[in-house]
Formats: structure tokens, C-alpha cells, sequence
């Protein structure tokens, strides 16, 4: 593991790891948040956030305003790349933006010529975790959230292992994949076949099936710009009754899709995830 | 004034604008937020926020974390552009980046084939100030801060008129530019001649030789790269003993010259500025 970059920030440090992955078969960058006093002695629990398209490990730390909160917490906060990345990385031939590079969708690929490094849900749950709490001062209690894309997988994350996870929140999450654009574009090049066989990887679906036994917090923009076609929250509320699942969609008059959206209502998060770990 | 974009953040607004300036004879850019409530019943004070060298209006609001306190405070931000811009824009011929486009250093440039454009220094304490108190539910009280390249031009601008600021704060300032290589690149460049004609545009010349009526905050990491060949703020702490003018310098163990060390302490600042315009 190689530190890429450290800066002190709110008493605690933020910096930067490369490491090779071997689900992923590529190297990976991930960021970390270390509040003050986090050590061996007193280590403690970890937010893991995953961004949204586009995204790299650095837009959270640099845009989201969440250090402040969380080094008053105690909470560390860890922050994966949102795809495997380097020139021998499949990428989507036309560059989109929504499909390879930046665009995970945090799925284990089946289909060539995706399946070799696009193995992003075993990483995120798995190989990551298992190195930061092997590295750094922090305890085996975990939260999880996400924007966007990633808020999607961290609410799959979370209803498929919630053994691994204390508690789940998401920021304009793709919350139905299997019946948008962006998931039937990603899933049918990841995975294959048809919708129906994807609901391993849809909130929606996975919450209908089951009830999950903890509150889940998601916060959505009125004003989002994907929100009609592509983020579908009310079928996640509904799923959320149809398993008695506990589930707060604040939605926010004139909130758009971008990191003003989600610097506004961090710290409600935060404290949601603190208040389950115990930090309250 | 044409408006680029709007993002609704903390209940109020962050907007970016493109304006025809006159004294840069090109368009400019501009970002502001507003707080809620903000109304021509209610109008707020402003802080003007100059940033540092390779930055545009986009960096502080982006990545400094004070839009939260801001609302709560009722105050709006003002974020100029570092530099003009534009293709007919005198840029440095090897594109670095302490030099022309992004590099403005807060000066009215008097040399070729700078002097067309580069007006910076009339560009915020005038026109910029002028345009953003006739189109938005603003007072006539000014506080002022910056961030390296930007807290000398917050310190400058202060200090040259001290009639038209509330208060002035700075972050990594470029404290004494006539005695440091960016200074001295720029000044060269934008002014001509020696450096001891530069003095209107050294922050430790001018309070060496005047008293500054209010307290001044500084604040610097310790751990910044370019603190003791660039920023120099010692030699500002040595002139506001001479002027009599108190000013607080406070060193921060550790931390650098990067965004996270202004978002660790803005709170700090936007309090600082607050108690001066009379909203605490």
C-alpha cells in the first residue's frame, strides 16, 4: 500500500492510498478521513461513502464538508475509487460516461470484456474493508453511504450483507437500476441477460423481497435533473412498505443532483450513522 | 450579467454569472451565495473571497465547507475569477501557471501586453463590488479574505482602503510579494521596474508604514510547502508591531497549504468577520 498524498485536516488526517487490488487484478486509490485520536488504543468506526459516475475517491473529501462532523464524531470515513482504472482496464469504446471508467456501478462483472476488473461489489465489501482495518486504527463496526450511483450501491450493499453493516443511507441513489437507463445500460454490459436476472443489484427489489431490520435514511433532490428517469425514490419507498422496512425519504424543494446538494444534509447523515454506531 | 448556473445549498443560493467587465475590457466571472432570508427588505453584508494562484471562481465554494455557517450567519460570498479570460487575454508564452491567465496577483498591470487586461486590483475593490451591490440583496458592508495570492490581495486592498472593507482576514498569505520569487515573477511582469516601486501592492510594506485600525487574522500552516520562500508571514507579524496594529498570526502544526487547511479553520474566519459586520 502507497500513501499518494496527506494533509492534515480538522485535527485528524485525510490521505490518499494506492494498492493492488486482486479482485479488481489492477491497482486502486482510495482516500481516508482519520479523526483526532483515532489510534490502536481508541480506534473507531468507519463511514464508507461511494460516489457517484464520474467520481474518483476525491470529490467526497474535497466537496462534501463531512471532516468537520466526523473528527467531532470520531468517525474515520473511507472513500473508494468508483471503478477499477489503468490502460489495460476496459473502458466503454465511446468514452460514455455512464459505462467502464468511473462507472462501476460497484456490480461483480460476468460478461467479457468487463468480468476481469470490474469487480467492484466483492471489492467495496470485501477486500477493502479487510485492508483498512488492517492498516488503519479503526474498529469492525461499519456504516455505509453513497451518491447517486453509489447510492445505489451502498443501499445493495447494505440489504445483501447487513451483517457487515450497522447502518445504510444514500444521497440521490439510482434506487430501481433494473428500470432506468443508466442500470439497464450498465447491468446488460456487466452482467448479461435480462432485468429480471439483475435484482441482485436493485434497492428496490432486494428491499421488496425482504425487510430490512434497521431504519434506512435517503435524502433526494426535488430539483434533480435524474430524478424522474433515472432515480425512481418512491419505488424504494414503496418497496420499503411492502417489507415494513423503516425507510425516511426527505425529499428537498429546489435541491438539484450535484455536491451542494449533499454538503447541505451531510451532517444529518452523519449523525444518523453515529447514532447507530454508537457515537451519540 | 448572465447567469451560468444555480445550485440551491444550506436553504440558500449559490449562482455563478458571466458580466462584461470594463476595466478588464473581457468577461468575467463571478460566483455568489446567498443566504436565506436574504431579500431587498433584508439585504446581508458581503465577504469577498479572493483565491489563489490556478483557482477560479469555483474552488472556495466548492471545497471550503463555509456556505453552513455562512446561512446561519447571514452572510453572502463573493468569489471572483483569479485572472481575466478569454482568447485575445495576454497569458505567460511558457503557460506557467504563476504568470497571466489564473495569476492576476490583485494588481492593475501598467506593462505590456499585460496592461489591457489585467486590471484586477480596480476589478474587485470597484467594479466587481459595484455590479454585485446593484443586482443582489446586498448591504454596502464589505469584509474581505483570501487564501494565498488572494490573502495578499485581501491584505492589499484592506489596507489601501481601509474605507471600503469592515474587516480582513487571510489565509497562507503571500505576505510580503516584493521580497519572494512569485512577487517578485508577477510584479516584474504586471508593473516593470524595481521592487521597491512595487510597495502599494506589498501587504507588509504598507502596514510597516501605516496603522491598520481593526485586528487582523491570519492564518498559516506549518507544515506549507511554500511558507518560508513564498508567504513569509513573520515579516507581516514584524510591520503590524511597528504600525501598532494588532494582528493575530495563528501557526497550525501540520497542516498545508491545501484546501482542507482553510476548511479546517473558515468557521473561525467567517466568526471573525461576523463580530466585525455586527451579526454575532
Amino acid at each position: 500500500m502507497e500513501l499518494i498524498s496527506e494533509n492534515r485536516a480538522f485535527g485528524g488526517r485525510h490521505c490518499r492510498y494506492r494498492h493492488t487490488s486482486k479482485v479488481n487484478q489492477c491497482d486502486m486509490t482510495f482516500a481516508i478521513y482519520l479523526p483526532p485520536f483515532a489510534s490502536q488504543q481508541t480506534p473507531v468506526p468507519v463511514l464508507y461513502w461511494l460516489s457517484g459516475l464520474t467520481c474518483t475517491d476525491e470529490n467526497f473529501m474535497q466537496k462534501a464538508g463531512a471532516m468537520k462532523l466526523a473528527a467531532r464524531l470520531g468517525l474515520a470515513i473511507v472513500a473508494p475509487d468508483t471503478s477499477p482504472r489503468g490502460d489495460d482496464v476496459a473502458d466503454d469504446p465511446a468514452g460514455a460516461y455512464d459505462l467502464g471508467l468511473g462507472a462501476g456501478f460497484y456490480v461483480d462483472a460476468t460478461q467479457s470484456p468487463w468480468q476481469q476488473h470490474y469487480q467492484m461489489y466483492s471489492y467495496v465489501t470485501e477486500e477493502l474493508p479487510e485492508l483498512v482495518e488492517s492498516a488503519f486504527p479503526v474498529t469492525r463496526e461499519r456504516a455505509i453511504s453513497g451518491h447517486s450511483m453509489g447510492g445505489h450501491g451502498a443501499l445493495v450493499v447494505a440489504l445483501r450483507q447487513p451483517q457487515r453493516y450497522v447502518s445504510v443511507s444514500a444521497f440521490s441513489p439510482i434506487a430501481n437500476p433494473t428500470k432506468c437507463p443508466w442500470g439497464n445500460k450498465a447491468f446488460s454490459a456487466y452482467l448479461g441477460g435480462a432485468p429480471e436476472q439483475w435484482s441482485d443489484y436493485d434497492a428496490s427489489m432486494l428491499l421488496a423481497k425482504q425487510r430490512y431490520s434497521l431504519p434506512i435514511l435517503v435524502e433526494q433532490g426535488g430539483n434533480d435533473q435524474f430524478l424522474t428517469e433515472q432515480l425512481k425514490p418512491e419505488t424504494l419507498l414503496c418497496s420499503a412498505r411492502t417489507s415494513s422496512t423503516q425507510l425516511t425519504l426527505n425529499m428537498h424543494e429546489g435541491y438539484d443532483h450535484s455536491y451542494f446538494f449533499i454538503a447541505s444534509f451531510i451532517d444529518e447523515h452523519l449523525e444518523f450513522h453515529a447514532s447507530h454506531l454508537g457515537l451519540l
